[in-house]
């Protein structure tokens, strides 16, 4: 396979968004995906750009991206945190994942950062099988909250 | 107690730190925080601050802080991850943590932020407990991967 992996650009924010839809039907979270092509070209283009993204192409269409942006962590410094790596399902066994997952590396090694980090499903056992045999490690006892803009908004109203 | 919030400026990054190293001792990490005063400063203060910080002074003493920065939802868009809430342990029981807890919460609303996000340790019960009681939600299954800087680089030289 013949693969370019490159930046993504505006106009491949509709494949993007795409796939964000796929995983999310993959993780039974379809309804979930509330973004749209416009909020991620803004967000994602601007000024300050609130993430980056990475796709591989593939006869002309996306079959592929790692989306990811920094954050900071109080004990390491300035780090990477890598939101979506998604690869399309009929595409998925032939090496792009790795590809992908690779290029982000890169990126953060190279911008001397010094720690990658990303969530996973307990249950997606593929997936950490991998990410543990490239030497990253599941963390034990940290637990992910949450608190989305309904809840905020209730939040705000009553303090 | 007559408590002033305020932004964290680059003079507070030394009692920034000696909090950071507080709740690393609490977590059972004291050698993890591998962060300096200048580093703190750098990066927080530079033109694209990786962070942002508020802090709580009481009698011209900083006993808390609760440092944050944004993140990128592919489900949601433009939300924010508090990295640390921290207080003082001779300051705490005095709503201090609840101050600058909401003092976030209500920067995200008024930014018009998507999601707050933060990790808590399962046996922090006290920790959890507050949390949801405001009406975040602990995810079920989702646990937190990170690749340290060491296998960053071994995962690079081979690959």
């Amino acid at each position: 396979m013949n693969i370019i992996l490159r930046e993504g650009e505006k106009s491949d924010m509709a494949s993007v968004l795409m796939l964000i839809k796929e995983l999310a039907d993959f993780e039974k979270e379809s309804n979930a995906v509330e973004v749209t092509e416009k909020e991620l070209i803004d967000d994602g283009f601007g000024t300050v750009p609130a993430f980056k993204v990475f796709v591989a192409e593939w006869q002309d269409e996306i079959i592929g991206m790692a989306l990811f942006y920094e954050r900071y962590s109080t004990w390491k410094g300035r780090s990477i945190h890598l939101e979506d790596l998604i690869v399309k399902k009929e595409h998925r066994g032939n090496g792009v994942g790795k590809k992908l997952y690779t290029e982000v590396l890169t990126y953060a090694y190279r911008q001397k950062l010094k720690r990658v980090s990303w969530e996973v499903l307990d249950w997606n056992k593929v997936a950490v099988d991998f990410y543990t045999s490239t030497g990253a490690r599941i963390l034990e006892g940290w637990q992910v909250v949450h608190m989305n803009e309904q809840s905020l908004e209730a939040f705000i109203e009553k303090n």
